[in-house]
């Protein structure tokens, strides 16, 4: 949830005349993404999405941000297509921060996706590597492996607050991770974040991929485990293993997996769970009891970590 | 900001097979209002609203606020017209809560309104009430003037914390105002809420009144003091005087007021700054200091209380 900057009407129109958008019909700030202000703009000629960039985002990353979603929309890829105002620019200032006009996309995000929304997932998230390739600028991932182990250790003695003797268990799960992550799997850029809430669909047609703020340089088959991890497990923490085949297949209808890569699934999928655990739980311990916004439980990427260490290899996941 | 219940996509789907809407094109959480969850609905026919009636709400007053809203929207008012099911009901239950289905309407609100839109603001405030004047059932104000010494007393000495010596002040204040609170003027259902956020324009058309979830029966000419305290006070604090003439002049061309009403606008003008000065008070002492939504500031209406108290009559607010 979000909206943090309020944009003033008059403040609104000024801005809007450097575009060539319509007249403004409605604008309403959304609660969607927790990093950045959202507003739905309506105007005589479409909706847009409105972002402000709050504090978290580095505004340094905003022009890969922005050649990445220009570029995935120029492939003909259903994602967010950056507006440039008069004067060819897409990054603006509004409220004193920076900003930027997208294209709206139609359809709905499903919490618990059907196996054919995992196979169109899993399509276009192949399409996402394959297209994302030939940028020309890159990011690093801030939250990639190397930063787990610091995570782990600003959160202390802490670990033990959500169940007894958590730290020890987490430091030997994640020993056990970064000693057998794999070295040279093919790499580009990858979306790190396509959680069920940025897809929508209109029925089970993919219609929309959203929020690229995570973007960054890794392991291809990486996202795939975040993937699976966001997508294949059922409201009661099991694993659904139709639905992974599903995902798999759809990714591998785009781009084959080499055996490399399919044999690092298991490790790369735990990599994940192991990241959104810590990152949970860093939130978990950090938001106020009172807030708001409640975080999200890290237990519950606990049980998926576990799962990833338990199967006996990639055949767990419903490769062919 | 609201938006705290989450409505699945599963859930949403169901509940809209009892509507005639259309198919669903996108849904969206929208950042309007403080007491309830707010989501925008676009489908294959129109934009619709969904409001999920949250904790603060009394799910008695439900049946009021919907009568209200139908009728107004049935005299030809722009305000949201609740839409029934198939089986001809508007209150339904979602995610657990109490829910409506409105009509969505076009516009932006305006944070500082100029003369034009206050004047069409004062033409829709008299016609809400000729119009809300036949509905059937009623509601009392549980912000009107016998709450103002109970919502002090709850605050006690922590009045002090926003600056010296105001309790003493406050209490004073208050005194002068109920000893002089008018009788026997003209009641009826009053919108009590109608600030500048809750009334949308394009260009300077009114097209939109929104929020009737603080409306009650109380004196008429009270709504008017709320006006003039929400939308006739420049960025500085100072009155405008321009802008209080316009208001009165819209009322005025759609429902003259009595004498006895004109007299009594400066204490109904201050009673109005009081009851906000101190919900605003209680919200700012109770709100955590790492709260996302941070709390509006008491001390803009105690400026505008003593405007209203320094004023030697009616004249001031530029009645013809």
């Amino acid at each position: 949830m979000a909206v943090y900057t309020t944009v003033d009407d008059i403040a609104l129109a000024t801005f809007l005349s450097a575009y060539d958008l319509g007249d403004i019909l409605s604008f309403a700030g959304i609660a969607e993404g927790v990093e950045n202000s959202n507003y739905l703009l309506r105007t005589t000629k479409a909706h847009y999405i409105l972002t402000l960039y709050e504090k978290r985002v580095d505004v340094d990353d905003l022009p890969f941000f922005m050649e990445l979603m220009t570029h995935l929309a120029s492939k003909g890829m259903n994602c967010p297509l950056p507006v440039a105002s008069r004067d060819g620019r897409i990054l603006q200032q509004l409220e004193g921060r920076p900003c930027a006009i997208f294209s709206f996309l139609d359809g709905t995000s499903s919490r618990y996706p059907n196996r054919e929304k995992c196979q169109a997932l899993g399509q276009s998230l192949a399409e996402f590597h394959l297209n994302a390739n030939s940028i020309t600028q890159s990011r690093q991932n801030a939250l990639g492996p190397a930063s787990w182990k610091p995570l782990l250790d600003s959160v202390g003695k802490r670990v033990d607050e959500i169940a007894p003797q958590m730290q020890s268990m987490v430091k030997d799960q994640l020993n056990s991770i970064l000693d057998a992550w794999p070295q040279n799997l093919p790499r580009g850029i990858i979306h790190a974040d396509l959680f069920p809430n940025n897809v929508l669909f209109i029925g089970d047609t993919l219609t929309g991929v959203i929020d690229f703020y995570f973007a960054c340089e890794d392991i291809l088959a990486y996202d795939l485990g975040i993937c699976l991890n966001s997508w294949c497990f059922d409201a009661d923490g099991s694993f659904n293993l139709t639905k992974s085949r599903s995902l798999i297949n759809g990714y591998q209808a785009v781009r084959p997996l080499n055996e490399r890569e399919i044999a690092a699934v298991p490790v790369l999928a735990a990599g994940s769970a192991m990241r959104f655990f810590l990152t949970r739980l860093y939130d978990w311990l950090h938001t106020p009891k009172d807030a708001l916004v409640s975080p999200k439980d890290p237990m519950e990427y606990w049980g998926i970590l576990r799962f990833h260490q338990s199967v006996s290899g990639f055949g767990a996941y419903g490769f062919d």
